[in-house]
């Protein structure tokens, strides 16, 4: 197999990931047809790919240039579907496969920005915006207030991640060895994150009204 | 009149039925001034186009090039805010409207989207996108979980008609004749919803909780 | 200083304007971490402004071709999360940033249009969304029904002002005193509508229930 062909499984396997997670939220947080469900599935795994590629001009975005992508989130999503008794015994494994996607999204995401002329701190929320864009646009969809802004640490791993892929190369890394130390990053952190519960800091406004 | 002006002439029809009621729909959804309203009625009129023609790389979308399609949604905005009395009566021939603005704007998406080379299925799904997405742009800002999420026939009949459209010439069908088999077939399957209440199989989740 | 250079440092204060504005009102919607405000100054910020240039087909956005903006208005939000106390204060001073964000992006935003090729009317509704649109897709994220909608004058000042950038030139008025006069309608509006209350006429759905 050669590398072109292992990222591309990754990414098809990140794609799986997010459409049977984006499935299941959608599942949990309203009621919901099969194609209210396999439509957020879609929307949560290809969605941050499809922001990438608008905001840098590569029009249609990959999603749509080959039937990989769709099908692999179709997959997944009536995977979640059908199989959501089974699921609901295996968080951990959907934890992983999840973890895999945000790292790898974000790290291409920053990658492909900067190979669009984009500056570090840029291409770094561009790779962010990649990895974490599905999951806002189906938490909008659902009319959640998006994990992101709320859930503690994903948007962080991912802009750590990216920021890894970036600046690794300016550094001297060879491209592959940071992409590789930026999935690192961001899964190590994503993974405590859960497991710890680690937070990031609030705005202590004890009287919202007060700034009226 | 020309085919080219017919297809124009058509195509305002849709737009002004999707202002119609895409402006009723957000009337009866919240309290908005005459902007919000009208604001409303435009996306839902021009919206899913615009993602066809973004998700295309066909920029300025076509919305913008003439100012046919923003005046016609105006227009249809403005008759709703003021004429929604009369139009309370009249929930028939505005279905009508509506389907006939789906069938078109489907089976448009599609043919356009195999024109700028893209597959079968990822052209299906831009077609059903220009379908469905306008009156999906319009209940995330009304802050309704979106109708194609939920109410029952509404993305099927767009998907099969775009899917008509794509899949005719394939098999030796001229395209003006794939256009107007799926037309027809995604018009009857949404009148077929609405007047029988078809529904789409919804995820038995009984108790949700038990996912987390 | 050159006039190029005022402009960027207007539009730089406008962007640090509505970072502030944003952050501050997404910390007083809901609960949110310090990305999340974060997040949501910066959306505000420049999301108005991405959109135009994704209309316009103008890729990547120029908010992403340098490190100015999403500085600023990062720098924005991180004095809004820190600076809520004080901020709190001084309502007026950041209604008159917010007045200046508002009618230079209006302005600039529909002359881009014009640049671009679109038609007047096509141009006038551009300058506008890229006024509001930041302040939109904010409000969507933290599930506000949009101030576009409902909040009295936002945007008919943007299109007001708009129009005039738009007009001017075709009256025989120079650009430059053109976009002068759109930025001045656009801020005397905005704040008369704020100071005065004033508001835009509302449909009188007494029963809604009847529309269905």
């Amino acid at each position: 197999m050669t590398a072109q062909g292992f990222l591309l499984l990754l990414e098809l396997v990140g794609v799986f990931a997010f459409a049977l997670d984006g499935a299941l939220t959608a599942m949990r947080a309203t009621h919901l047809d099969l194609f209210g469900v396999v439509t957020l599935g879609i929307v949560t795994a290809v969605g941050g790919g499809i922001l990438r590629d608008v905001l840098l001009g590569e029009l249609p975005p990959a999603t749509f240039r080959t039937w990989y992508y769709l099908a692999t989130a179709t997959a997944g999503a009536l995977a979640a579907f059908w199989g959501h008794r089974l699921l609901a015994r295996m968080s951990r494994p959907i934890l992983v496969f999840d973890t895999v996607g945000l790292s790898l999204f974000s790290v291409t995401g920053a990658q492909l920005a900067v190979d669009a002329g984009l500056g570090a701190g840029q291409a770094i929320l561009l790779g962010g915006l990649t990895g974490v864009g599905g999951g806002t646009l189906r938490d909008v969809l659902v009319r959640r207030v998006p994990g992101i802004l709320t859930g503690g640490l994903y948007a962080l791993p991912a802009l750590c991640g990216a920021a890894v892929a970036v600046l690794g190369p300016l550094l001297g890394l060879s491209s592959g060895v940071s992409a590789f130390a930026g999935g690192a990053v961001c899964a190590l952190l994503r993974t405590g994150g859960v497991l710890r519960g680690w937070r990031a800091p609030r705005a202590t406004l004890t009287a919202p009204e007060q700034l009226d």
